[in-house]
């Protein structure tokens, strides 16, 4: 077993503290990482708070995990001692399934296994990366270029690859329209990345105050959602929508602004269910989606992609005592835009 | 000016009547076509009785024409004195918008000019199909086989190119698994156009009653849908669904039984904004869209294409003094699959 230092919650309701468990012991296709760097996801806080009704205690949150190899099981061969690796939201899956075997691990029919507050297969709570080390089968650990800020590069292993997915599986590409809407953690990586793809990118925001913020990220327009004549501008505009947006909020006030056969892509769950007008489907072929994450391959194929393109995450590194204190000031979206936690505090 | 007799609605609570109105001369790019059959369509209902709101009286209804040309003006070049001939759901549009421009006259930016109910350019009504003739610009009439039965070939014009169009939109191919949900008049010709095109065809009907039918339109599978548990073994199942449902329902039950990356068509306007499970989107990167007819090229392939495969609408052919009878029978469902009304009873 592997003696491993964390911080936990110990159950819904009260602050993350220090923990200590135990790993388990490398297996031969297993890799075990030094974490220097740990993103905080709006996904951690849900589930600390057990928000989405599946909480396991103690939990050990964080699937942005960036650091070092430090040793490898004998039958490893893609990393050796020393190496930079990544692990992001998921650490296995069935290996077997339709999904699986397309590369589309986080759709598994068997439920992929998340990083923290899932089972491995012999049923041992996974615990992640608010933590000295991690323990991963290679197949499921990224390789990390050595020329970027670890800092700035974990956030990429959620947020990065939750936006580049939906751009690259939607083909964005030179001169689309592509709009974002809300500039937090997600919406400010698919800003980065769309204009690194080439799109024309829009951010599409409730407040105004944003508006400067979205210019230096590099969108090249920006529109206050709150106002309808400045929707009604961009009727029929957009081949491609990011909605990042986890509030409640109106769809069809968005599916409008959609060209015929564009679509928007969902990335968070609202509270409640949202009624679509089907009108505004039916009169431009519209669509709507979903979309979870990335695969492993695609999250690789990204990592090399932000490297070659030097995209990274906004970040506000934070020592692992200020944990707290950074979910209180998330819940009020006053972060920019993503906080990382530097693991040589814990 | 060009007498025409025909068939009206005066307004949206009387019951269809004889009337006589002039259409207009023969242009030089016009095709003028008499009537053999003219399918009912349940958006005549709704036309007629102004359930859209949007209604022109007297309204002659009527968009799924067929017939035999009997004049062509001098700039004709397609069309000739005898040819079988077809309108379906419009008769013009801007001709210039980037839809009208990839032949997707239907999403015309300017608004498509509808077969009735709408304004030509000039401003005057246009008349549908329940009428003696009809003059049509020749680039909105279509080519018939001459070896078909036309009574069976006119509900092609708007049920056949409205599941055809989104078949081929969601490249539907040989051994894929199309679900067909709700057996009136779109989803008989989406089973027969599905089965054609080699997917494995799966009729999902609130009615056992429906199940022999379904099989004898060349359906392999039926399913009854107000029983959870037959819906829970088509889990993940489906890489299509063509809804043609537009009474109020749950979509989330049928967005479940999407594969990964499958869709979901509405082709109907539930008359409430339908919930959205945005988890059932995300989980399995799962789309919901909307279709609306088909362009004319697109019209005139899914013609070869029924004519190359025996495709037909199942109908019952009626006279035209019938004809308030029959919405009376659609209203409850009671017919299979089409009223089609014999024009030489005008």
């Amino acid at each position: 077993m592997t003696s491993t230092k964390a911080w936990a919650a110990q159950d819904a309701s009260t602050p993350l503290t220090p923990y200590s468990f135990e790993r388990r012991a490398l297996n031969a296709d297993d890799v075990q990482i030094e974490i220097l760097f740990c993103g905080v996801c709006h996904s951690d806080i849900h589930q600390v708070r057990n928000e989405w009704g599946n909480s396991i205690y103690p939990m050990v949150p964080g699937h942005e995990i960036v650091g070092r190899v430090t040793s490898v099981g004998n039958k490893v061969t893609n990393f050796k001692i020393g190496d930079l690796a990544g692990v992001g939201c998921f650490v296995d899956s069935c290996g077997t399934c339709p999904s699986c075997s397309e590369g589309l691990e986080q759709y598994c029919e068997s439920g992929v296994i998340g990083s923290y507050n899932s089972k491995e297969k012999d049923g041992t709570p996974t615990m992640g990366g608010y933590s000295d080390k991690v323990i991963c089968k290679e197949s499921f650990v990224l390789k990390i270029a050595d020329h970027l800020d670890l800092s700035r590069v974990a956030p990429l292993l959620c947020a990065g690859i939750t936006t580049y997915s939906p751009l690259r599986q939607w083909n964005v590409k030179k001169g689309d329209k592509v709009g974002v809407i809300g500039l937090g953690g997600l919406g400010h990586m698919a800003v980065k990345l769309a204009v690194a793809m080439g799109a024309e990118v829009t951010v599409l925001s409730t407040s105004k105050s944003k508006e400067e913020d979205a210019l230096n990220l590099g969108a090249h327009r920006f529109t206050v959602t709150k106002d309808p004549e400045h929707l009604k501008e961009h009727r029929s505009y957009f081949n491609l929508l990011i909605n990042t947006v986890s509030a409640k909020h109106d769809l069809n006030l968005y599916l409008s602004l959609l060209k015929v056969d564009g679509t928007m892509v969902l990335l968070g769950v609202p509270p409640e269910a949202p009624e679509i007008s089907v009108f505004n489907l039916i009169s431009r072929r519209r669509r709507l989606a979903g979309s979870l994450v990335g695969g492993i391959a695609e999250t690789q194929e990204m990592l090399v992609f932000c490297a070659e393109h030097n995209v990274m995450a906004d970040v506000e590194v934070i020592p692992i005592n200020y944990i707290n204190k950074a979910y209180e000031r998330m819940m009020k979206n006053d972060v920019h835009y993503r906080f990382v936690i530097d693991m040589a505090t814990l």
